[in-house]
């Protein structure tokens, strides 16, 4: 095992009718003037905004309001956000929604303080030391940036989708009521599923040893999933269904399921060229590029292959390794299409005469190599994106 | 599923050699004048005290030292703690042990800024709603102290042993050395297993329906540690085995396992009379007692007690749920014993003709009913201590 840190902060607000809690977990988290980030009309529509807009106003809390947020946030409405939130003195930022919208509600909590261009942070050349203090209300279960430290912004210019994170953007408090999510279309639930999957995953395949608790532990989680994914989609006001799956999708992403090994994220670099170039949801992206992934490198440590097929899938171990690890992949790929999720691109709205497009990108973002259960290079990741087109 | 908070703000350093960290982190965390506080004299001669204080000296942190707690801690120290904090002016509690020296600092923490009696938050007449800064390096994978709320402090005159909590107590840091356990006794080591196992379980049998995640994790812990404990008996220095019994001590009480259900805790509270009494380890009476509770309640959820066996223990579904049920209970009590934990008050010291005392000072401590599961009064806590008597 390594060594390691982990420090997950937040305070979690779970449950029905916790939203009314809001004002008084500011004032806790010393929040005077907030910016209020959403995405688009349908936290207005559900009633939601106007519940925390009353909320605020009962606590005599001063707000001011930006919607706008698209699924792949861009940095043209973080920049927005730096300059409302400087103008107007802001020193909170609360984000309602998912994913997407609390990762653009980082970008301005760190660009905030910050004297330069905040795409610094994701360039990598300035480090995030400082951010306004972030709370959120989630109303998607997928990214886990509820719980997390990271965030991923979408450059217009050019397209590059990049990853940033720092301790500092851990949120402060996040409350998350499952029945803010019996609305949610069934694609868009399914994508979650697959997103939440996919961080654990990118995490439970590494190559140190002997981590065995923390193994279990993403175990558990997909097996839980495993369990509940089904009933949310045919009963999507399954209040317990859509609990598990919202506090699975947290768990996923902490940082607890890392702890003690080297983590991955290759599947989640291919991933992010696909919905940069096609603006297709994250989630359903990655349903179609972790099978193909793992079919490219499961050679390179079987053993954790036949782990997880027994262990996750309940797949019988036959005499070879091989067809045990391969009968895991198997196992996944028809679970995500079970749910409705692309396994392909043609599903997914891709095509195999793009690849060359997703590998200039990638080698912009990804580096001459990438990944670490198995170091790929470009050549590697063509052979994925090829396996992933025909699915 | 029921509403919940979860809020675990404790940053964990864990690993090899983090212990030099401990200045740093001290002051990251606003400490200035720090009471070092620990047991007996394995921490001076291991060293590990002396490597503390180099830390200290090197980062100019001043700090004064007490010494001394006991297993089962006592009020007595913890009197004589608060006094020293307050005429030092002591900003910060740094506990250098196991549970009993974290669970002393915790009470001292408290008592410090409280006027009163630091008894009165024992006998629940003041909550805690304040605490000077705590935090750990953990010597004892056991109590899971380190990343808790809670305390345990025994009243010497009376031998009451009673607990207290509040989210003021929780560590703001604790550093996590495998290594340093690499001396303890096979019987601490035991006992400290029995200790975390006992953690899960208090809040694995539940009643609330629904909550799969929280199960899963529950039994991924309860898994690492039944593959991991033997391992760590027979080589005492293994230091994967020893780290992932480190962490799973931490995640086990770290309030995860309880997340969205009602809690147990009935068998520590028939335990707390055993260590009070007998003055015996806290999980070597738990080895004891968690059997003995599980044979008298388990018709009152066989459900759970069939998946607790099939899941943890991969006892094959008999016809008679009744059977699974059994047999599972007997896998635990068996495994106790394979690390030579006592499971009859005969191998724990304990005897059947002081049931009687057991019962009055229960009475006294948990009130005519306690527990969830199944509600317990005085004749059910009998017949239990009768069970396990017998083993």
């Amino acid at each position: 095992m390594n060594n390691f840190k982990f420090w997950s902060p937040t305070e979690f607000i779970f449950g029905r009718n916790t939203v009314n809690r809001v004002g008084q977990l500011i004032k806790k988290w010393g929040g005077t003037k907030v910016l209020v980030h959403y995405g688009g009309q349908s936290a207005v529509k559900s009633g939601l905004l106007a519940d925390i807009e009353k909320c605020l106003q009962n606590d005599f809390i001063e707000y001011v309001k930006l919607g706008g947020v698209q699924p792949n946030p861009l940095d043209t409405l973080v920049y927005k956000g730096i300059d409302l939130c400087r103008n107007e003195n802001v020193n909170f930022i609360l984000a309602v929604g998912g994913g997407s919208v609390i990762d653009s509600a980082k970008a301005i909590a760190a660009g905030v303080p910050y004297a330069g261009d905040f795409w610094n942070f994701f360039d990598r050349t300035v480090t995030i030391n400082k951010a306004l203090p972030v709370a959120t209300v989630l109303t998607i279960p997928a990214a886990g940036s509820e719980g997390s430290d990271s965030m991923v912004i979408t450059k217009t210019k050019g397209g590059l989708k990049r990853g940033a994170g720092s301790s500092q953007l851990r949120p402060v408090f996040s409350i998350l009521d499952p029945s803010l999510t019996f609305t949610l279309p069934a694609n868009q639930t399914a994508n979650g599923i697959a997103d939440m999957m996919a961080h654990v995953m990118e995490r439970y395949f590494s190559q140190t040893p002997a981590v065995e608790l923390t193994d279990r532990l993403c175990e558990a989680i997909l097996l839980a999933i495993i369990k509940e994914a089904p009933v949310v989609l045919r009963e999507p006001d399954n209040y317990d269904a859509r609990a598990n799956i919202m506090w699975a999708g947290t768990v996923a992403h902490n940082g607890l399921c890392g702890v003690g090994r080297e983590e991955d994220w290759a599947t989640h670099g291919l991933e992010h060229e696909l919905s940069a170039l096609y603006d297709v949801p994250h989630g359903a992206g990655l349903s179609v590029m972790f099978p193909a992934w793992m079919q490219y490198v499961y050679t390179s440590g079987i053993d954790r292959f036949v782990q997880f097929a027994t262990r996750v899938w309940g797949v019988e171990p036959a005499d070879a390794k091989k067809d045990t690890a391969l009968k895991g992949i198997k196992a996944l790929k028809d679970f995500f299409s079970s749910l409705g999720l692309p396994v392909n691109f043609e599903q997914l709205g891709a095509k195999s005469a793009d690849i060359d497009k997703l590998i200039a990108t990638l080698k912009i973002n990804s580096g001459d190599q990438f990944g670490a259960f198995r170091k790929l290079d470009m050549r590697d990741a063509r052979t994925i994106y090829e396996i992933a087109a025909k699915g």
